[in-house]
Formats: C-alpha cells, sequence, structure tokens
C-alpha cells in the first residue's frame, strides 16, 4: 500500500487565510442581522481591490483575439516563459536598476507563491539543509518545509523544531541578528509582509556579505517591491555586491498590478549560483531550475504573460504607480487613526501592510476575535504568521478607499 | 553550504521535448536553404493548432471586462478552483456517465503535467514507495520520479533502477499484465500517450479489481478523453465499481479544447481514498491534497477558469467534439498512408496519436533523424518515452489539415 508523506501530518492547523474565513464565516452565521447592518470588511487577507491596468486589459482582448484564430494562435508556451517576457523583466526591472541580470536568467511562474514553495524542489530535503525563517513569516516559507521533511515537530506556541526562527521586532528594526549557529538557507522579505518594515542597502548587503563569507543561500522575496517610497531602500537583493552569488529572488505582479486572479511571478536564478553535493561539488542552480520547470509545469497562460508584458509599457509603468499610490495613502489613513488611537504602528510607508501592537491585555487571536465582534473588521492576527508574531496584527492597506474610510470611523472610537 | 537535492543529477538526459527542438534547430541551421523549399512540419510534440473554441473566446472576453472594473474584479480564486467550475465539472464529466464525483473530490490546476508530477508530494519521498509505470510513457511521470529520489540511477538502454516498467506492446494489446512482485502505485494513461491504445471496459475494471485486491495506488491519467469514440471504452476510471478506493485521475483542456497555451487542467481525488502511514493508520489523501494546493498553489487565472466553464455549454461541447473529430481525421488520413507503405500503426481510432512501428534496421532515434533529413518531418522517437518504446515513433495528429495532406505526400514514396 501506498505510504503517505507523513510531514503534512505535522502542520499544526490549516493554512492561515482559510482559517481566518472559517471563523468570519462562523461569526457572520450566528450575527447575521447585525452583519448585514454593518458589513464586515475584510483587511485579514492580503487581496488587492483595484481592478487590472487598462493596459493589462487592452493586452489581454487582444491576445484572446490572437487565441481564436489559427493563424495567430498560440500553444506551448517556452516551459519557463517567452523570452520577450523575460526579456522585458530583466531590463526593466533590474538592469535599469544597475542589476547584472539576463533573460535566461528569470523564470516566470504562477506567482510568488508557488516559486516560494517550489524552490525547494531544488535543495536535499528530509532535513539535510538546516532552513533559517525571518518571524513572522508568509506562513508558505514554514509551511512548505514542513511538508518538504525539514523539520520536526510542531511546538507549544508556534513554531516547529528544526527551524531556526529569526525574530523580527520593532526593537531590532525588524532586521534580525545574523544566526550565529550554522544555518545553510536564510528566507528573507523585504519589503516585509507581515511587518511592513523596508531594509536600506547597508543592511541588505550586510545580509549578503554575511551570505557569502558563510556560504549561506539566501531566498529573497520581493513580492512587494511596488509599494518602495524610500529612494535608499533597494527594489533588488542584485542591487548588492555579490548577491547573484548567493540569492535566488522571487517577485509577482499580485500585489503591483491586481493579479491575485491572474497569476504571475517569476523568480530570478543567477547562473553563478550554486549549491553542492554531498561530495561537495558545486551544482549550478539555474539550469537545475530549468529543468524542473520543464518538467513539472508548462508555462503561464499565453494571454497572462501579454498581460504582464504590457506592464512594462510607459502606460502600464504608471498604472502600477497608481495603485501603489492609492494603497500607501490607504495605509497612511489607516495609520494615523490607529496610531492616534493610542496603539503602535510599524510599516505601511514602503508596504501595504501595517503591523499593530495589540492592547494590553489581548493577544494577536483575542484582538482578532474582538475586531471582528466590535467593529466587523478581520485583520490577521500576528501570531498566525510565527511566534513572534505573537502580541500584533497585520493591517491590509488593500481594500477600498470607502472601507478604508469606514474602518478608520469604526476603529478609532473602540480602541 | 545548501545541499542541492542530487537526484536531477540522475536524470539522463534533457526532457525529451526539449531534445527534440534542439535536434531540429541544429538541422535548420546546417539546412536553411532546403528547410526554407521545403518546410519543416513538427508532429513531434502533442501540441494543438486549432485554435480556441469560440465558447471560450467569448467568455475570456466578459471575463478580461470584469477584471477591468472593481465593482466586478475577482482577486484571489478560491485555492483549488472556483465552486462553479468544480461543480460543473463534477456533473458533466462524471455524474452524466454515472460516477458518482462531488465537487468537493475535483481540484483545478494550470495542467495535467503539473498535477501528475505535484501528486507526489502526498506520498513518502525517496524510495519508500515502489512505483510502476507503464512504459512507454509520457516522460513526466518517470522523471518527477527520479527527481523524487524513488529511484536508483539510470541504466544502459533507458530507464532507471528501482522502477518497475511495464512494457505495452503491440503483443499484449498496450494492457500490459498487471505486476507479480509488489507495488504501491501503479500509473495508467488511457487513450494512451504515446501507444494511441484504448482500454475496454472490463480491462479496466480488472485493472481497478486487481488495486484494490493488493492496495494499490492507481494514478489514472485520462488527459485525452475527449478523442474516445468507441462507446466500449470508459472515459474515467470511476466508472468502474470501487475506483473511488483506488485512483486519483488526471484530466486536461490542453488538446481536447486548445488549452496548451491557455493552462487549465484538473484531478479528482475522491473522498474514500487513502493511503497508510508506518504506523499502519489510514489518511484521506482529498484533505491533504486541499492542504498541499492551499500551501503551494493559488490556483488558476479566473478568466482561464470562466474559459474552462464555457467548455461545458452546449455550443462549447459541439466545438470540442468538432475538434476531436478534426484530429481524428487527421489520424485516419496519416495511418492509411504509412499503413499502405508497409509499415506497422496503432492508435488513432480513440487517441490522436499514432504508434509507428520503425522499418527494418533503424530504431527510434535513426528513423526520427530519416524522416527529419529525408522528409523534413518531425516526429517523436519511442525510445524517448521509455524502453519498450525502441523501435516505435509516434506521429500525432494535432498538425493542420494542410500539414497532414503535405506529410502523407512526403512520408509516402519515402518508406
Amino acid at each position: 500500500m501506498a505510504r503517505v508523506n507523513e510531514n503534512f501530518l505535522k502542520l499544526q492547523s490549516g493554512f492561515l487565510f482559510p482559517e481566518i474565513a472559517r471563523r468570519v464565516e462562523a461569526y457572520t452565521q450566528e450575527h447575521a442581522g447585525a452583519v448585514a447592518d454593518k458589513p464586515i470588511i475584510k483587511m485579514g487577507l492580503g487581496d488587492v481591490t483595484q481592478p487590472l491596468p487598462a493596459a493589462c486589459v487592452e493586452a489581454m482582448h487582444k491576445a484572446v483575439d490572437e487565441q481564436a484564430s489559427a493563424d495567430s494562435f498560440h500553444g506551448y508556451a517556452q516551459h519557463v516563459g517567452y523570452d520577450w517576457l523575460r526579456e522585458a523583466i530583466a531590463e526593466h526591472d533590474f538592469r535599469s536598476r544597475g542589476c547584472d541580470i539576463a533573460f535566461d536568467e528569470v523564470f516566470i511562474s504562477d506567482g510568488a507563491k508557488s516559486d516560494c514553495a517550489n524552490i525547494l524542489d531544488l535543495l536535499a530535503s528530509g532535513g539535510v539543509n538546516r532552513m533559517a525563517i525571518t518571524d513572522p513569516a508568509y506562513p508558505v516559507y514554514v509551511d512548505t518545509n514542513v511538508i518538504a521533511g525539514n523539520t520536526g515537530a510542531g511546538l507549544e506556541g508556534g513554531g516547529y523544531e528544526g527551524l531556526l526562527y529569526l525574530a523580527m521586532t520593532p526593537d531590532n528594526g525588524f532586521d534580525p541578528p545574523k544566526p550565529t549557529e550554522p544555518v545553510d538557507v536564510v528566507y528573507l522579505c523585504y519589503p516585509n509582509n507581515p511587518t511592513g518594515a523596508a531594509i536600506g542597502k547597508e543592511a541588505l548587503q550586510a545580509w549578503v556579505d554575511w551570505a557569502r563569507e558563510r556560504d549561506v543561500l539566501l531566498f529573497f522575496d520581493a513580492a512587494y517591491e511596488a509599494f518602495i517610497t524610500d529612494p535608499a531602500v533597494p527594489h533588488s537583493v542584485f542591487e548588492c555586491d555579490g548577491a547573484a552569488e548567493c540569492a535566488i529572488e522571487m517577485r509577482s505582479y499580485s500585489k503591483s498590478a491586481a493579479f491575485t486572479g491572474t497569476r504571475c511571478g517569476y523568480c530570478v536564478i543567477p547562473k553563478a549560483l550554486t549549491a553542492k553535493t554531498a561530495a561537495d561539488d558545486r551544482v549550478q542552480l539555474n539550469p537545475l531550475w530549468l529543468r524542473r520547470q520543464r518538467t513539472k509545469f508548462n508555462s503561464v497562460c499565453y494571454i497572462v504573460q501579454r498581460a504582464a508584458e504590457a506592464l512594462y509599457s510607459d502606460a502600464g509603468k504608471a498604472q502600477v504607480r497608481e495603485r501603489a499610490a492609492y494603497y500607501l495613502e490607504n495605509a497612511r489613513l489607516l495609520g494615523a487613526a490607529i496610531r492616534a488611537a493610542g496603539l503602535s504602528v510599524h510599516g505601511g510607508e514602503n508596504a501595504p501592510y501595517l503591523w499593530v501592537g495589540t492592547p494590553d491585555g489581548m493577544d494577536s487571536w483575542g484582538f482578532f476575535d474582538h475586531l471582528l465582534r466590535e467593529a466587523h473588521v478581520v485583520v490577521t492576527p500576528g501570531a498566525g504568521m510565527g511566534p513572534a508574531g505573537e502580541g500584533f496584527v497585520r493591517v491590509s492597506a488593500f481594500p477600498s478607499r470607502e472601507d478604508v474610510e469606514r474602518v478608520v470611523e469604526r476603529v478609532g472610537p473602540l480602541l
């Protein structure tokens, strides 16, 4: 009989966001009348509300028409994305910022979640590699390591044996100290989900230097790069000297271009990047990822790749900037209201998330429940994103302006 | 330093289809003039040439417009696909044929390749499970098992240590004898890629009965179901009694609805299906897959899911039937010409592939090279799809009618 992957059984709960949805649904069932009078506003999921940029809409209609005729029909794409999209990315997202990235170091995918998850296929599993993960973090980093057998059992209070958690706190400016014990891989995410923190060029260069000295692989999640406003904040890890020898970067169009329901992102794996075999030989990861994607993936919808390409037109770039400005203004309004109510607030300036300390005596899920009951507002409990998230909630700036204004009204008097 | 997944280094060559493309490209470079006079016709890749069905085009334009406005915008989908699509599939593809499949046993994906590859995440890796794979087969089955560490080294003459190959031959009617040694998982694909063979209801029931008796898990790839013309051929493994306790089925819209560049498929994992733990407990695979997809995948583009839904309208169904009939007529024309030239031909009646014996004294790659050089026609060398594929080539019926007629003209005199 087939043996199951028992690592799944270590997972401590459902994936965080379905768990939030379940609690909201249960509350709604029980209080249907109250909810009808004062609808629930969801700021718990990082989903966008502004529609697709007009440049994408135009490109998609055109591409649909191409697919409607045998003369212009596109079947299987190149497995890792069309070269015209890879080249546009290399040019506009990297070379224009001084990062020496070639088109064939860019791999198109259906989103940063897939890349953050699948990248583990390239590495030995079962705990051979010692993984360090910033805490709190996007749950995908931890859960995929659990599934791959890189952890032990779940621990009381959250977290798993065998993972090294790097606590991001207000005290360390959300840039945790470098690990002192041996590690093989470090996950970093800047601008950070969930704390909304950004990292300066020097601090990121320090990570790269540290990783190169110790031969550590960095997974750098830059899904929120479009929200950077501070010119001192790097947009890519590849702005740092030597990063091509130690880092993989993941990017997404989900938040910048409203692609949460359209699905496209990419990762950058430099040709200079290697990992080692048991015999201590070095193996390039770029061709391994190409082989992995050719074997397990069939690229992204042609129509969607055309939409992504349109984001690099002048119109597309302007529409992405408009969206970022809209959500950052949301963050400013929310931050001011929460701060005025006396709570501590972090983030929101280079990222679409606010990281809010819970009121005295309330834990993350307690404050989540309180806001749900009293204000009909859904936030993300920080504890759901890692042990160091306890005592915080994440507030998303992605709702519509109207909903943000309602939240400001509801939450102010409550706190 | 991070340790690489050394299983990748066991892979014997590039993924088959890029290897074919490489050879065609090299020939074209060397013989540019001859190729200009007589363009190369590609029947090597299973890619379609007919455009998207009109029902899909209409649904996609409408969905693009929905995504263009905040009022009708769709962000993150349900992780395993929208319920309306899952329900349409359960009803039209299964319950209408007497298979008792519920919507929450259907999981939408970006294609059968992804599902066939990712399904291994649910099982213990590193060789704990003994895998049996029909031979020849879609290379994804074998290569993903290599990457997961379920095999030993590559063998002379193709194949890998540790996998059990079930040879499909004309002598056994492309329905191999059941394994006599212990196995945990068997991959089956009917209508078959690459041999074009179909399986009757009784023969498939015999596999299900055998699997249930021995507690074996069946992976049933039904990507070519739309091409079945014989009423005695089952469209789903779930037409067999008891299959819900032993089988997972993969389906794709790639070939039936021209989705090779659009990307959508699904798998069916019945709630009755289990695998076991080391302690011999049984674990349901349906909720494990839900957890896997929520953690590692973010569903399929909304616009694409609407296109898939449109395939279940009366117009959509008719357009799928038209496409199947078109390609099957291609197969008939090709089969008649090749047979007239004196070669043995199998398949093509319930599948869009012909399985052609090579002329005396030529092996698969030899015949591939011969047809490329002499006729400028690209086929798939059978040996590239498994050891038992030696001595055959796969001819795809997916080119346009015009190209098929050209191939018939070119190949007849050559053989």
